[in-house]
């Protein structure tokens, strides 16, 4: 959990680190260099003039507009009930930890609790790495008993099958007398929410908004930059370059935002924290069971973990 | 499931299989035809000048980005409904197996818990097949009873009699004695969610978007395409063929795209991977079983399923 | 349940049954009508020129797209709600059907189960007519027992009434031990949401959107197309009843479209089709009962029903 | 529960009673007469041309555009959350007393299920009283005993003590064997919806939407209006006065709805019939108790109540 | 909470405390000065004329609609849901009191449950605390034994510990036979409604709108607002200054209304109430043990508390 200060307004205008502008500055030296042409040729290309005005871009600009429009929200819908997922483990692992701890009347086995806390924990990681595509081996490793993590290695949910797991627990304590029918059922319940929260991750992971909608939004935002400097040379002149880099920055920026929080489980930088979400799981566990943890935050805000 | 890389936005300018391009093409071409007659007439039409300025477009644009904003946002969380509802097939699937597997305590029976295993399966075939009016009668035929297969053939909603005997096998567990009515009944509020997802497919299958929406868009926007040539050709001359090919493009593309995720059960380009899906369940409740499932990828992502 | 089969995007701009043209048509000949004069008068009346041009309906424009937009989403959104919880009325009466087929571990008896099968598709049908507020008894007396039928004959809110009758049934089944607290209080839990549904029901019947909008967004659409020949009759010339007309038809389709879909209970082309759905119930119901339906489909999709 | 007739798109164009117009009119009327005055002065004043033109008002329509659309869609969504929330209470009202009446096996106690369903209908006035700001004391002694009702006088929070005293019926008849816990724990699961209800009410009632937004939106639209005419009358002259008054009308208009129903519980026109939905409320459990109710609907749509 | 009475529409106009005005002024009197630094110099800089005109204004306004609308929505959304969620605390705090008090059929220890209640207390004032990173140890000293207080002294998710706590409270009643396990589990479930607000609140603290957005749309207000003299010196001369600051206000005041609300937990103007909400809760929950509380409302309504 990434906690960023809130920057004033002024010194957020000329932030480098943290925005999306080093990533589309060729773009913009590209769009600016060609309009700087289009001003030395008064908006001619082998002596041809290119006869635009502004009033097609208006109409143009409803069509992009639709489409930037949808595609953010949609974006971003997708960024925040992934967000809400992760967020969801955090609350479903307490929970979890603390049904096991409070619920029935049997006497509590601390260490087998703490096995059930470290399934959880290394569900979170697991999940993690398959969001990520990334090996889980080490994490599984230093959280599972060994005979557990060697049988997940040619296991492909493997989240589900450390989930079944879970189940597992139950039912050996129910099994022993430590908890009835109902008590059990009850943190089954928590059980079919992380079943949930896995779903719902491998929804959004391979989903993605459908394709013809990146393809016809990328083609519509470049033709409109491309084409804008002839169409305002004539009424601008010499300020042409600077408008148009300005426009351009304006929808480049948005459509790489777009791409960037669409599949929220990347490592870009805005993509989500995991690695900061699965230390918060983690921690919190840590804590219930009545251990100590490290309490100071994380260092630098802006990478993403 | 299907994995899509995400391409370099340059590349992504010149794709063709996978954009919407091809099927609107032939449409492209006619009002690029159009609008170049119109330039060669000067806009005449039989010697009479068509005296048509932007102005009335802009009026126009607006009930135009009215109608397609919204029948874009309905048909794209119809489609997103559509794709929850089958990711919570997949959630309800594990859920339920890991149910029969872990509550109460009495031994578990491996060969009754693969049957009840394969109604699941069965249950997302017969569902895929309802939505797409296909032939299930192969995929039941593998899965389920002979007796059972059979028996289905005369039925219109076969996905829930198949629920039924979903139920009817948690029925036969608690005449058995394996579990008890706080078991059978969380078991139970597993199956009436496969009942919501049931009903929530057949709902979007069977209700589209009034069909009024549809009629009024597309003579909106064919009648705006072709119109527009006479309200630019005099202010930008010979561009107006590109610029009323490139704005209809815009449109038109995202006319296409929304008439295809509207019904997201079929078979289209934009559509939802339902055969991928029902695999992802079948595999996933296979490892769930301790059996082995092959752990290699999807070939082309571009085929959808 | 009316499938509609989806149409090629030529032929849907020439259909004329479906559309909601038909319905309009007198007003945008009016509107024709009203501009042709203006052309033929240059605008004037009695010989005092209107001064307008479009840049004025560019700000009107403004507050018409808000109200238009936000009045159609509002509409819209009822619409889909009301289908939902008819597809959920679908959902429920299946589980419930299940339920009291498959929960606990008594005997089942065939001909009981049919009577609360009887009350679920009675109450359907009752919350249809209370809804189109028609006459419910020739439905009623067909399911129910005569007594029943003939008790609720003066009672205001009928479904809610069958509802408390299917709770009667379990309760009667639990007095004669056929099935234990838990099982009731799981069908119990379904009987909860035929609640939630029929109140569900009963507030999109009875809370309109707030009609001031309806006022204004009426007054604003009408004086909007009723003054835009004036404006544009400078600009465009003899082209301008064309023009307007067409601008017409999209305001006043929406418009028209928006105030039938806002009661979406009612018999309208647009309106939910309750008679198919009300089928649709009962003959699931049959087939879970091992009862034979008739397989034919709906003959003509476009007869709301 | 009031149900207005839906009137003729004709009609409805000059209706009064109903329509914000009334509230509004000494606004448009000084708009108009300014504008005349802008009129006759052409534009001057005091021998100082105002240079205006129509370009400036498309900016800032930008901007009024953003914060009417945003405040038009969040006081509706209060609005609508509001009347979901008391179409809640009609439907859990009617669900605990089929509750009370069929869970368990016990011989049912009519006098004692009155009590119960007299404190769910005083449960609905003393909300709809704290919601106003009346007085309740009427409505209470005519349901509560008059203990119970005295001891409630000095009680901020009234319906949230009539919800404890809910709950102490069932706790009595726990306590009396006339149910178990599961029927008790089922009944208490709906005493928690009332707690939703009652908390959803209280937050839309003392948190309005961030008043900031108000202020700007206000000022936003009133500067816009009455700058509008010196704007517009270089190019549209004596039609000045009619063109703003139409466009201050529509901004104005919509400003007033998005305030009467920002606080929906208010007893303005378009606020939440409240009044209304208490009687249906009482009316549907006097039925249920098996009592007769008035079958005759309200009288005047127009009367909120 | 805090109950602001609604202003005339006129007053409104020329409020000053409770308006975001005051925290802009300094910007808006900048864009003024500018402003009128273009007039007198007629648009030229160091004698070079910048020939802007308003048309790219309105190509720029497009996106910086996208941005504001978006940006404007999620803040809000952010806000509301925020709101919600502490809505909740007080609707489960009340049911966690009601439950403890009437569910079960055993003799209520009036002591024992006070001490349950001051820890749903504490658990407010812990998360209002952790929320705004100030420190509990006051309140907490208050309402907690002595012992319990200081162990939460090295916390780091004090509400969580509290909440296991609670767990604690019933796990102890239910060993001492107060409780079944049914009446335990149902205590329970509210306890995780009280996991779910305490996750809720920190995914929305820890993870801001993706930071990427807020640069983009601060450097398009600001850079479009500084330009704007320039576009408009040239039509409406010295009218510049007024407009401009005029539509400067709109969007710089919505940009810091955006800015407030994204992080509702804050101690600004339009943020929530939070302590007023803790606040309510306990006189609420004092309320049900039978005790008296202050019935005087809050004095200053801009005061956020």
């Amino acid at each position: 959990m990434v906690i960023r200060k809130r920057l004033h307004w002024f010194r957020m205008l000329f932030i480098w680190e943290g925005s999306i502008l080093p990533q589309i500055l060729p773009r913009l030296i590209a769009l600016f260099l060609l309009s700087t042409a289009v001003v030395i040729f008064h908006g001619e290309l082998f002596r041809f003039k290119i006869p635009l005005t502004p009033a097609p871009f208006t109409l143009i600009g409803l069509a992009l507009a639709i489409f930037l429009g949808f595609c953010n929200t949609a974006s971003y819908d997708r960024y925040w009930e992934a967000r809400k997922l992760w967020g969801g483990l955090l609350i479903d692992a307490r929970s979890l930890v603390r049904q096991v701890q409070t619920l029935g009347d049997a006497e509590k086995d601390h260490k087998d609790i703490r096995e059930f806390a470290n399934l959880i924990v290394a569900f979170s990681y697991a999940l993690k790495h398959q969001l990520r595509q990334t090996d889980p081996t080490a994490d599984l490793a230093r959280l599972l008993k060994p005979e557990f993590a060697k049988s997940l290695e040619n296991i492909k949910f493997k989240p589900n099958i450390i989930l079944q797991e879970l189940g597992q627990w139950i039912y050996r304590n129910k099994k022993e007398n430590k908890m009835d029918s109902i008590v059990q059922v009850a943190i089954d319940s928590n059980l079919n929410r992380l079943s949930d929260i896995l779903g719902g991750c491998e929804r959004i992971s391979n989903t993605p908004i459908p394709y013809a909608y990146s393809v016809v939004l990328h083609r519509t935002i470049y033709t409109y930059c491309f084409l804008l400097p002839f169409g305002l040379v004539d009424s601008i002149g010499w300020m042409t370059p600077c408008i148009v880099s300005f426009i351009g920055y304006t929808f480049i920026a948005l459509d790489a935002i777009v791409t960037e929080i669409e599949e929220p489980f990347g490592v870009e930088k805005n993509d989500l924290a995991l690695n900061a979400i699965c230390r918060t799981i983690e921690d919190s566990l840590t804590e219930m069971m009545g251990d100590k943890i490290d309490l100071k935050p994380a260092s630098n805000p802006f990478i993403i973990d």
